[in-house]
């Protein structure tokens, strides 16, 4: 395996090979020891790396997690929001960006609105730069803390199969999840409404299913999306109680299913829109273990980056 | 004297035996030295730990007064404001915090609007809670600042005679305040119109007066509360003007009295309104040491809770 | 040379002397090599002080570069922003700030909309202020990082022409530039729109020149302001078109000049606007060089003032 990452940036999962996921999961793995640990709860690793999060769009939990993480690497953090920003007043995000590097930051993580914007600023300035979601586009931490997740419930991630069910148009996850876990062997299945799957999916090599009893009794793993409200034309989509209806995934059809399954979601978590509470309190739920592996794969690809930099 | 608290959260001063109050006291003595030390200006006590201070209400003062007395302490911050929030995107106060603790945060210092709320998380989630004001209930450390000042002022508690004055009913301050005082041996009287003064108030065991001068020639010490104009129902209250006729303190008052006493104020002060500036700057005014206090005692507290995690 | 800075605060350069200016940019010079050092990233100088970033204003890049100085420099820092704070509340500036103070605060980096506020404040309160900006006052670390960075562009400022072009009048950096610029030894021309340029203006002794082209073939440098859409009367103002095909500066005006100018902008940069991006991007613009030098200018300024504190 390779001692260090084939990519100088973590723009997507696109420009993953294999064994960067590998290392990225070797390195989770002794960072989670030390997030358990009840002594040792820092390392060192990052001590004089300054961290930029730049968040051009709210986020609690990636956000958190990534300054968790960089916080247990001993990194320097300054975080920077898009409301208090200079990009109301007319600045380019390269300029943006740039301001913020000439001021001798080492790595960026940037959440942005806009599909491509990590890429398209990798392309125009000379920093490590980290995506931490680009519009419906990637989000490759997700899908890494995803795919470890389930490694971590099944011991490999290869052959199993995983559907991902709700909202796949909207979703920042999806994309990233399919990508991540066809390069670990998995095979993926997409489930929703109709509308709310886009008609490129097979060309992803992806299953589509419109039955949510049919996409369950195929799975071992349901990742379970969120329905979110706030980025949808209220148009074409069936009403939430309608999606509760078709697409909520309840315990009575989960018990009812030939075997046991495992239930995700990326949270925040609609209860009683697309899980009800009983689902996601109950022991097929890994959604809390998730979270906790979150902070310890963004420890990974924060440590593995850095390394790189000499 | 017990060597560490009896309660494992902070979630009001109706949790807190005497003894505990002593020791958080005791402690706050030696990190008042800390704080006004021109050498050690911090300690290590709380290295390797991550404190989350999640606010679902602005404040400046509390957040602000937390913030520094952890990093007195030597742990790592994390703030969370409920504006940036995923609350606003549906999600339950357990699940927020759930996922926040699964990131391994090891404390969490929350303020919230609702009254109860620090107390019904304490229940559902594993870790262990400060609760920095929740509604119009209790606010510890407010309540044990303010002791704490008078006991500064005075050698001791017991035996003194308290008025708390203004809007007692929408005060997140006047319950703590009237439990942490009876703990301690003093006596407590409320004063303010009687639209703002709740009809339970006399269960608690306090003297109730209406006319300001009265109060103030029967106490040893008058701690005028703020009048929060953003949480009042319009209909039912004086006028500003006639709050201030009525209640506001000012100097010619306060020179008219037998005796010396001593003026506190929470904070944020409406001068002209409840109290005159030349009050608040006075001699007898104990206010800004309120502030300081208010460091100490927070250092005091998550000190004594995170020596309790062992 | 002195050894220490003439004044207890940074609240203007109004109150600096040139020995003062030379101790800083001396200063600076040494913190640029710790920003472009590969191994010495940090310095101790203000381990154990506490600094309070208080921006009643947003900004992003000054923040940013204040907060990031005082990272480099080991110091702890907590930020108070006005749009969650006590303000709102009706609290006055002195209450506010003091509160801060008896928290323990050793200095306070504020900005703040009204002309003076900093100045008022150090009348009042007990605590070294630095002015990051005071309306269409003072910003004194932007004057010192625009004259650093000529100063490393020639080796020396004195004798240099400097055209400070654009709105004159609602800039929060034309006046400290002037000043600084004069006491070392520069000469200085303002040049924009006659509406956007102050009458009292020549008493400052600079020229004044309402030709763009003809300002440019008098200096050496161009410091191309920022139209500041946000604060200006719309009535009294030029169109943007008007502006911009008037004192807006392409590559073509620039390279019809008979010499080589250096283009200084204090940021964030409308492109297109007053400047063209060919302009912004070119080898005779160093605006990413201030933006880098503000980080030292900063790191000098917070050493030096907390020097004194002895």
């Amino acid at each position: 395996m390779a001692e260090k990452l084939s990519t100088k940036h973590l723009l997507g999962i696109k420009d993953l090979r294999e064994s960067d996921i590998g290392l990225i999961f070797n390195a989770a793995d002794r960072f989670k020891d030390v997030l358990n640990s009840p002594v040792i709860k820092k390392v060192p690793s990052l001590r004089d790396i300054t961290i930029a999060n730049i968040f051009f769009e709210n986020s609690t939990r990636t956000r958190l997690s990534f300054e968790l993480a960089q916080k247990r690497l001993s990194a320097d953090v300054v975080n920077f929001a898009a409301s208090s920003s200079s990009v109301s007043k007319g600045e380019t995000l390269i300029d943006t960006v740039n301001n913020i590097l000439a001021m001798k930051v080492d790595m960026v993580v940037m959440r942005h609105p806009y599909p491509g914007a990590g890429i398209f600023l990798s392309r125009h300035i000379n920093a490590q730069i980290v995506n931490a979601g680009d519009g419906a586009h990637e989000h490759p931490t997700q899908a890494l803390l995803d795919a470890y997740s389930i490694r971590e419930r099944y011991g490999d991630v290869a052959g199993k199969k995983v559907a991902i069910i709700g909202d796949i148009l909207h979703s920042r996850v999806a994309l990233s999840n399919i990508l991540c876990l066809h390069k670990l062997g998995a095979e993926v299945m997409v489930c929703g409404p109709p509308t709310l799957i886009p008609k490129y999916i097979h060309t992803l090599g992806v299953k589509t299913e419109y039955d949510l009893r049919k996409a369950l009794n195929w799975c071992d793993v349901a990742n379970m999306l969120r329905i979110q409200l706030e980025r949808q034309d209220i148009k074409y989509f069936p009403t939430l109680r309608e999606y509760t209806m078709l697409y909520g995934l309840n315990k009575k059809i989960l018990d009812s299913l030939d075997k046991e399954i495992t239930i995700m979601h990326p949270g925040p978590v609609n209860r009683g829109v697309e899980i009800t509470s009983d689902v996601a309190d109950s022991k097929q739920s890994v959604i809390l273990d998730q979270v906790e592996n979150g902070v310890a794969i963004r420890m990974a690809v924060l440590y593995l980056l850095a390394s790189q930099r000499d």
